[in-house]
């Protein structure tokens, strides 16, 4: 089967397509937020993909999205390593076809865990084409060449579109793959609302998913064999060494408080200089302060952002009462993140002592680093070699859903160049010949690792 | 008429009825914004007190409400200095009752021009219940006396409250006082809009003002002999020195103006620390810079703030892109105005320069210092002394309707304590005893204009 290949051209019409869900007109970003109405026809979009391709197609109580490709089992057990999946259907359909089952009876009566691969297709307001929904696509096109060359394999292959990947206005990142590696409860749910006061319970309802019955959704790590995700790099070493390919060898951890200075409104006219309890200008020392301690901390990778802001009362002869914002740290070691935050957290209590101003931290997300596992990055190693395309093993700065998945079963990524380091904006992009290799790696690489793993 | 004076027990009720307008329940301060329901009920609520003292009230093109009591014209002219107001009645009140009529027309007929005294009654987001509101309940509380007593005036006596003076949604504040002093225009409100989109000419027909005809609401200094205004200090000097009445000798100039500082989105994990382009940190050194230039200006007056800003795309995960914020100066002259923006506007392109960052100022604002009359400010000190209430004269660090009143007539303001010198919040508060003394300058004052002025 080294001869197979993904089909680029199919594939760029699919990117193009999905591309048209949340296109703002005035930027040429996507504004394809979680539970909007724009990310709900895209998933309409993708689940009429996946059953053109005959695939069984369930949305579990997180709203992600499974299709599944029936293994023909365990070559031992059925004496028929050259049978054509039709040989197996009728064995077989039952099981795959049973979309409300509990988690056991999803693909355990084949006798081979799955071989899962995917990503997301929700972005960031105003974000770009790739991030997440190349991931996705790329399974699909997977999914779709195994099909058109009739090839069977060992293992059922389940392609997964995660929900609520990206920070979003109920405040959940990697909501789907945290559900599904059971790291959210249904009490994690509970009351939660995004800024239009609208109900995280209500717009998971509406996307398919079930809070009531949400913890149904958690996968059982006896049923995954493993699991891929290819993603754009989103920084520029991959393109810096002109290299098309990336192995990722783990994830950043990622820490996120927020953070609530308190001051005293007043007259913007009346109040003397010396007599202000200014919230933002506290805020400015301390968010200044955070920029310092990330810039001096001698690991390049270690770094911190404040991307989230708001002002209260927020007018322009008032001084501010209140500032409340989201702070983030990253780095590939949990000491890293301990450091900065650890350095920082003195200094802003202290600028709040001196302003006399309030501060109020509470912590949003404390993950940690994730490497990713060997096995799987020398497989795609070697597959990248047959398939002459150079590879770099290099660290993710980025979370992705493979962290989460990565508690379940073996996990991987390969990262696709982007250009000019852009994502989360118009402007992402990364080159189809890039994306094709990644595409023939993954393809390649699920292949192998079909052949060589025995559960 | 020495012996008259104001009823704090009916002022009191007045001020606790005024401010059921808009209350917030939870934070017990007032969201009186202009033209919003809240305040279009307060308007209905103050034109049925003054049409129940017979008064002539009408809305002009700018929505101001205005409600005029007779005179009895020039003394000379009518030989009847004691005569009762009833005894002219009839030949005024055919002019004071066209409220549709050219501006000439208003007032001219009775041979003396008006005395104009009042203020305010929007508020701030979260705002108080004295700000403004004081001086036009007191406004109406001395028409309610001289009703009571039937006490004639020689000049005719309008109460005014002026539309939108803070700071709005729609961005023009003093709107009302601006519009009557010819510093506002028709095509100033062509396609001007709050957040929600709704329009400002829209807004204002609602009112009762009329955007077609919008000069027409400009008055003639011909028709005014002066303009009085109490309001709340908002500030701490009265209070400091324990003195129940302030006397203004000038208002505060205001420069605002708006800044937006533009970076780069990118992903806040990817993107190492030195290759970011971050318009919160860009914005947050600017601001600070701001901060430190009014604290180092030598005048104790002369001070700054940074009051609203808005920052995009405002997602925690990606790093900022544009910062749009308000920045304010304010000062007792033109010249500590300039010093201030003149040393700021360096820094900040300095600041912008070194981090890569797009900088674009736009003025917003740029009102000078205006003194108060030199004869209004003496009457005021003389009534006061005669009530044996100990007084302050002291510059007004707020802006106010009377700065552009001063552009048309003699104009003078009355300032009471402000305890805390709290304002702008839900802890304003003046005490009622100061409130009362305050009202019978005011009411005095008015008495000694009128008798003094020929004109």
């Amino acid at each position: 089967m080294r001869f197979l290949r993904i089909n680029a051209e199919r594939l760029q019409n699919n990117i193009r397509e999905l591309a048209s869900f949340g296109l703002n007109e005035a930027t040429y970003g996507l504004d394809r937020t979680t539970f909007t109405p724009a990310e709900l026809a895209a998933r309409q979009w993708l689940k009429g993909k996946l059953l053109d391709l005959q695939l069984t197609v369930r949305v579990d109580e997180a709203a992600n999205i499974w299709a599944t490709r029936r293994g023909f089992g365990d070559a031992d057990a059925s004496g028929a390593l050259d049978a054509t999946e039709n040989s197996y259907a009728s064995g077989i359909s039952a099981t795959s076809g049973d979309s409300a089952g509990s988690s056991g009876s999803r693909a355990a009566r084949s006798s081979l865990p799955v071989i899962a691969f995917g990503s997301h297709i929700d972005t960031v307001p105003n974000g770009g084409k790739y991030d997440g929904a190349l991931g996705v696509l790329l399974a699909l096109e997977v999914m779709t060449v195994l099909e058109e060359s009739k090839i069977s394999t060992r293992h059922p292959l389940e392609l997964v579109s995660f929900s609520a990947e990206e920070p979003n206005p109920f405040g959940l990142s990697t909501f789907g793959s945290r559900a599904v590696s059971g790291k959210l409860s249904r009490s994690d749910l509970t009351g939660v609302r995004n800024d239009q006061g609208e109900l995280l319970t209500e717009a998971l309802l509406l996307a398919g998913g079930d809070p009531v019955h949400f913890e149904q959704c958690r996968r059982d790590p006896e049923e995954l064999a493993a699991f891929l995700e290819v993603h754009i790099e989103q920084g520029k070493r991959l393109l810096d060494r002109d290299i098309p390919v990336g192995i990722v060898t783990a994830i950043t951890g990622i820490y996120r408080e927020e953070v609530t200075v308190t001051g005293e409104a007043n007259h913007a006219g009346t109040t003397l200089m010396a007599d202000r309890k200014d919230a933002l200008m506290g805020a400015s020392e301390m968010m200044l302060a955070f920029e310092a301690v990330c810039r001096n901390h001698p690991a390049n990778e270690a770094v911190g952002t404040i991307g989230r802001i708001r002002n209260e009362p927020n007018a322009a002869n008032i001084i501010p009462e209140k500032v409340i914002f989201h702070l983030e740290a990253r780095g590939e070691t949990v000491q890293q993140i301990q450091e900065m935050i650890g350095t920082w957290g003195k200094q802003a209590r202290d600028i709040a002592g001196s302003r006399g101003l309030g501060l109020e931290r509470r912590l949003l997300l404390d993950q940690a680093p994730q490497p990713m596992n060997d096995l799987i990055m020398d497989v795609c190693a070697v597959e990248a070699e047959a398939l002459e395309y150079p590879v770099l093993r290099l660290g993710s700065m980025a979370g992705h859903d493979a962290t989460h998945m990565a508690s379940l079963t073996r996990a991987g990524m390969l990262f696709v160049p982007s250009l000019g380091g852009k994502s989360h904006c118009p402007e992402e992009e990364s080159r189809i010949e890039d994306i094709e290799k990644a595409g023939n790696v993954l393809l390649q690489s699920i292949l192998a690792l079909d052949g060589q793993l025995s559960r």
